[in-house]
């Protein structure tokens, strides 16, 4: 007898995987689904099928969105999680799995989960560094904080948007050389190749250890934190990006567990100088992760940052965040920063791959190009190593830009 | 026969002020309230006995807080506000008021909304160009792009609590002399007196001009952005400020009607360079607010910052935030960034009335400050003109500095 998991299972969606999404079957409400191979489970529907959940993680998936699985906290997504694996790996299992499927190509994606605080970090040491020496090329590449905390901000929870959803390029106030900005589009509109973490559980307020932060950690998305580089540049001084970035930052809609990236565990970077105790993560699990991005223009590769080079782990970056008192919320999300290695193959934004312009880069071997133009298509593909020599799949993250409104 | 607004009212909180809140009477569910003098009436309860209210209307006031009035929209909100204060100056309509009211010392107060995104700016010239004086003493107290754009950030909305809340003093990494950070409480924990707008309805993206997006004004409240002006100067370059604010932001909880200041509205500062269309309110009807708020601490007055000094308007800075094509979401708040006025006496941080610590000033005849120790309370209190010579009253946004944990 086949298991779902023999059935349905194709490379980077197996049963080692299993993301989850909110989904809707054509003329069918949104639901909470699971990825095997070309399905998508109901996992509502498959629960009354198999029984063997506990009743509040029943209660938890039996909604639109993942909302209510990121509130009752890690020990519910472990139970989930076993469930899930038993029921597509039983023998016999797979028509059951089947009657609770769909094909992937016959579903609509929403969005998976309500975003409450977003942060962005600035993690990669290469993409630091190349922003350094692009902007200061007298001074030391990184500035003098950078390797003794995770830089970081918050960015505009209303404007992450699910993959698919295609966007205006945005206007605002773009610098001129005599000194008056000018309003209009931006002329120098770039992606930030990025993951995204989605936070999950409720925290006591107060300082937690590396290992203690990673219980909050859900899943792990694509991320592309679009950047209009002339608007970010006019308005950033003192406070930050604002406008440059709010206008839209696009995830994957499959939400990877954090739990099938066991095999894709590496140690981070050597670090230095010696870290404050509540970042210092010596001794511990290694949180790094190896997982290998794509960016994609329109169809041709021009790039694959390496996720293994970032120098803070997301466990770093949630201990940060909460270090001060902050309140950690379900549905707390934050991308790595532009993740880029040290080659100029893996750098994951358009800034550095055209050096902020001076040096157009190759799309096709004819066509090249610095910054965005209207009707380019980028998306972002990653994949990471899975448990037995599998492949995780992270689908994908693409949106279009439209002309200027 | 006296009217609800004859028997109740007492000065600041007249019919013509009538600001919401979320409260609880003792043994009570949280439900949506208004204030009269010192009755904290029961709006629902109250449409219950006077009826004449619009179904969809009532059906947005039959909640626990403001959230589904602000998904209303503006006409709803001058609806209510018609209806109730119709409610309260009607002869012999003084018993229904009173059965539909407790006293506001007997009622507990909540979080009046759910904080969607939370920008705070930075509006008043005379802020900014003390923070320019203190910290870059040798160069234009202004940056070049203050007087093109509101300058602002994203600030994080989890953190933002309802005043009587008290606080851990934060902890975090801290600028030393050798160059290295150390960690611990921070050192230098000062107070941003703001004013803080809610905003409702929903906006289709794109270019707004100044008057349509002043119809996303619901009200107004006090607001104090704490800040730990240490961890905030070892972490904000290049990307602005995060835990050096994002510990706690105390916000007043009776929020006052943007209709309510109607005699407040004058005319703001004369701006110059001239401003980019979607900025331009020349022309418009006055929306700066005659506001005057009071810093205390410990009881006692030590600033009172002019809200009229700012230089950005609300409404201005509501355009702004949209201009790129950011969503407007019931629930969205900003701050106005700290309030200061020409006068050393209407400095609206401890950052400034110190000059940095160089000049501590005077609490008391015998006793100076610079920034806060653990122990000290800080209320602020703010008032405008109310039409017909009345006053409308903020209440106040305190809170206690408690040890770090």
């Amino acid at each position: 007898m086949t298991t779902a998991a023999d059935r349905f299972a194709i490379k980077g969606f197996g049963p080692e995987n299993l993301p989850y999404a909110s989904f809707s079957p054509v003329d069918g409400k949104p639901r909470l689904g699971a990825r095997l191979g070309n399905q998508a489970i109901d996992l509502s529907a498959l629960a009354d099928a198999t029984g063997g959940l506990d009743r509040s993680v029943r209660a938890a998936i039996s909604t639109s969105n993942l909302d209510a699985l990121l509130a009752a906290g890690c020990e519910a997504w472990t139970a989930l999680r076993a469930w899930l694996v038993d029921a597509v790996t039983t023998a016999g299992g797979d028509g059951i799995v089947a009657d609770s499927s769909y094909p992937v190509d016959d579903i609509l994606l929403h969005m998976p989960f309500t975003v409450a605080d977003y942060v962005d970090y600035y993690a990669s040491e290469h993409h630091a560094s190349n922003v350094g020496k692009i902007f200061r090329p007298d001074e030391a590449p990184l500035l003098p904080n950078w390797k003794h905390l995770p830089v970081g901000y918050h960015g505009r929870s209303g404007s992450v948007i699910p993959s698919g959803q295609d966007f205006p390029r945005p206007k605002g106030l773009r610098p001129e050389q005599n000194g008056s900005p000018s309003f209009g589009p931006s002329r120098r509109l770039d992606i930030e190749a990025e993951m995204g973490f989605i936070l999950g559980g409720s925290a006591p307020a107060g300082e937690v250890s590396v290992a203690a932060a990673a219980q909050h950690l859900f899943g792990v998305v694509l991320f592309n934190d679009w950047s209009a580089r002339d608007i970010q540049a006019y308005e950033y001084v003192p406070l930050g990006p604002y406008l440059g970035k709010s206008f839209a930052s696009t995830i994957s809609l499959w939400v990877v567990p954090f739990e099938a990236l066991s095999a894709a565990r590496i140690t981070p970077p050597a670090r230095g100088p010696a870290l404050a105790p509540y970042l210092n993560d010596e001794g511990e699990e290694p949180w790094g992760l190896d997982i290998t991005m794509e960016v994609i223009v329109d169809g041709h590769t021009v790039s694959r940052p390496p996720v293994s080079a970032l120098y803070w782990t997301a466990p770093q970056m949630i201990a940060h965040m909460t270090v001060n008192g902050a309140p950690l919320r379900p549905g707390d999300f934050f991308g790595s920063g532009t993740v880029s290695g040290p080659e100029k193959g893996q750098r994951g934004s358009f800034l550095e791959l055209s050096w902020a312009g001076k040096e157009p880069f190759a799309v096709t071997p004819d066509t090249e190009m610095s910054f965005l133009t209207d009707g380019q298509t980028v998306t972002i593909r990653g994949t990471a190593p899975g448990p037995g020599g599998s492949t995780i799949d992270f689908g994908e993250c693409t949106a279009t830009v439209l002309p200027a409104t």
